[in-house]
């Protein structure tokens, strides 16, 4: 039975469109050379679903925090996955000629500046996140969270070893998992992990912080596990970038170990274990984020 | 009449060490792939003169501040600072084949790794930075303080005007101070005003701010004019890196406005304000800064 996505999407709407909103503006009150800041803005404002954002101010909502509190630090996140993706798609990494539809950074605007857009991004996004006007402690400790998550040890680890992964044929289960976690998985977690952080000021605890840290990684493997299989089956069109292309690098894939059947099991397993970490919690973010987790594998039934 | 810099520099030697022993160690406890982290410390414990951390350390110390305390802040700037030289490095930005004597990070890596590590060692610095054990409104002001200084308003900026700029002839002299300000004034400025924010639990206050500012803005001055000059005049050994590259790539630079005696004495007038911002302090700390400024224009006189 599908559920009914309707109240889901228009809440959707509205928190992403807050993001949108933030983020059309986040990069004024900087002085920034046009031609960087044009280039910052290409990939920052082209869309995407803005998950992650989303994510922490659910969760923060979910537990009290003022939304309007804990938007700059959310907009930060996304500044972060912009980032990544700029980095990743250049030639020495990737070589996406293609993102989201639209020719990829470096071929709009060199790779010079490509690479200092996303250092550009990286580190305005402490700017954004450090300006957030919650109790000092609560944001020091969400910058040390998410610093963790997308660092070396998380997704700059991930996509190391997602590089020296590639081209090679006998990547095993157990590396295909940890390079997920890293890679994907940490920046998801922690972003709700922060907007549990952020909810300390009005009593979010210990508890919270586990619970969002278990949603966050059920639905970061989720997501995953889709995109393997989206990869497999999408068409270019509905996904903006070259289709089969990750089989094509004989890149490791949830499809390519377990089949697609297999594969879609599991990402709905995924998202029943992000479900129950939510069992002890009530109000609209909770049906929201419970409506968000089973959309992700809707997505390929 | 030469300044004595014995007392000087066993300061500078036990300040420096503080800082190499903490970097050393500040990647571990951290679970990063082995050939990213290998990648990271090559260019993070290659020498160099951790002016920045140095800088931070000194300014907070001659405020009260303990320097145990601001050590990892410190070590989080100078992770900043290494981040940079290696992207700047990368073919697509000035292709530097050296640095400090030798094969430069991705010469070592590959390009896609030292994009990384560069990646990583930024993320990173947040991660120690906010780890720091000092009040968390200081942390988190100190934090503000240098992502703005070394984001798309300060030293990413700097980099993009720079790069910008490299073949055309026509850069003036406003371009060319303006470049400096941001690409490498803004770290040295702010490595001097972190270090007076976090001594804000021990009194340090405004005007303290506004003096580091003052003094960082100076020497920042200072170094880049006498960079120009021993761009000139310096010889390969000493300097470590292809001598007159700047000149040979028609790179705005000092002597090519003013000559080479008029922006000596300008190092030295830029030298001169930084001592003045000291005039209120006493103690062993505001001896050593006095001396540091000092020592800078001494390296070409």
């Amino acid at each position: 039975m599908m559920t009914d996505y309707s109240q889901f999407k228009v809440q959707l709407k509205e928190l992403s469109g807050l993001v949108e909103t933030r983020l059309a503006s986040g990069l004024s009150g900087v002085l920034i050379p046009d031609d960087l800041l044009k280039s910052m803005e290409y990939s920052l404002l082209a869309g995407g679903k803005r998950i992650r954002p989303v994510l922490c101010l659910s969760w923060a909502g979910m537990l009290g925090a003022g939304q309007d509190m804990v938007l700059d630090f959310a907009c930060g996140i996304e500044m972060i996955h912009t980032y990544s993706l700029v980095h990743d798609d250049l030639p020495a990494m990737d070589d996406d000629p293609l993102r989201r539809g639209r020719p990829t950074n470096h071929k709009v605007f060199g790779e010079a500046m490509a690479i200092l857009a996303g250092d550009g991004l990286l580190t305005h996004a402490f700017y954004m996140m450090t300006g957030t006007g919650l109790p000092a402690e609560d944001v020091l400790a969400a910058c040390r969270e998410i610093s963790g998550a997308a660092g070396p040890g998380g997704m700059v680890g991930g996509q190391v070893v997602d590089i020296t992964a590639t081209g090679s044929n006998n990547i095993g289960l157990d590396s295909l998992k940890k390079m997920h976690a890293m890679k994907t998985g940490a920046l998801i977690r922690s972003s709700c992990v922060c907007g549990a952080l952020l909810a300390r000021s009005t009593g979010a605890g210990e508890t919270d912080a586990a619970n969002s840290a278990a949603f966050g990684e059920s639905i970061g493997l989720a997501f995953q596990i889709v995109d393997d299989v989206l990869d497999v089956t999408g068409d270019e069109k509905s996904l903006g970038k070259q289709v089969g292309s990750d089989e094509f690098l004989n890149k490791a894939t949830y499809p390519r170990f377990f089949g697609l059947e297999a594969s879609k099991r599991m990402a709905q397993e995924n998202v029943d274990r992000a479900q129950e970490s939510l069992s002890g919690y009530s109000g609209k973010e909770k049906d929201f984020l419970e409506d968000l987790a089973q959309y992700i594998v809707d997505r390929i039934s």
